[in-house]
């Protein structure tokens, strides 16, 4: 069974929905990669590559603004 | 006939969702390159390419958002 | 006269939303490469190359999360 | 003065809406680069480059996507 | 103290909307990179290169999308 | 513990609003790549190279497209 690593998009705060949209990044690279060993291999690759750490950024960022929207950004918790 | 891989958006849960937008933009590229051999072939040219994983990983983010719009954020299911 | 390629953003399925966004991707490089010639010589250049596969996904991505919204995800169809 | 090539967002329809699209991502390159003898030189450069007009593509599609949202889809002219 | 270079997001027109798109890209990339004249000295770099031009012109089509909602479309303009 | 960068996505103004966006990216790129001193080494890399100038804008812009809409545009403020 496949692990289910996003049952909600809700999160009880903005850090949180950072953390969970690097988290749908990963899992998506890993769903396309699954190989946890070539994943390994190839980080030095990008984490020294600012043009490729730029391109993870955007992935970030894509997945936050679902994220903040699905969380309706949060505005009740102020 | 095409076949027809998106009768719908709506999902029963964000996982279902995630794996909704890989498919979708698998399906994308088979549309413009129908040959199933030639996909294979050019495979490792991108599962060891950290920088067109991650090209793929934003289709994904992309898709990811129309489709959890599609279901209200799966707010209800909670 | 210009061929009107979209008369409306409305189609019955998400399937043929979808169909609709590769269109508009297609649609838009026709409109900037008008001749059919040099896009056919083209191809190869692209249909082989995983990189530029990715770049149109994305691009169809954009589109259909446009038609998508436009057909509020199809809601109505289930 | 500069030539007001926006006056509205609102077109009568889709077909509109995308030459709309095309025009105001030519209007941001020639706000960028001014010398229309400069983006008439570089034209080849991109007009036989897949990978550019796939770029050239997705403005048009992000464009698109705003100017279709303002004209609610163009769901009225049916 | 810095300059408040968007006091707000309003504008009268699409075409001001436009502009303040495209200020607000130049002014991200001078947050990044302070230094006006390594700004100036860059600029044949990407001003004569058609990749880059498209790349700017995608980072104005986003802000411009932001400002587009803001003012709901300049609808009430008409 | 995790330094809570972004205890809320609401701004008083757009300029603080493009500040936490910057701000957002930067520490997307910090999660990516946690040694500060790679990343200060990195810097002359990505700040003189405006292809990668443009594709932290990119970023910048779509996380700022996502606290414009949590601070409704700032429209109440005017």
């Amino acid at each position: 069974m496949m692990e289910d690593y996003v049952p909600t998009l809700l999160t009880a705060t903005p850090l949180e929905g950072r953390q969970l949209a690097l988290k749908l990044a990963r899992k998506t690279v890993a769903a396309i990669q699954p190989d946890a060993e070539v994943r390994q291999r190839l980080r030095p690759a990008y984490a020294e590559d600012t043009a490729q750490l730029m391109l993870a950024a955007q992935v970030a960022a894509i997945e936050f603004q679902t994220i903040a929207a699905a969380n309706d950004y949060w505005r009740g918790q102020d």
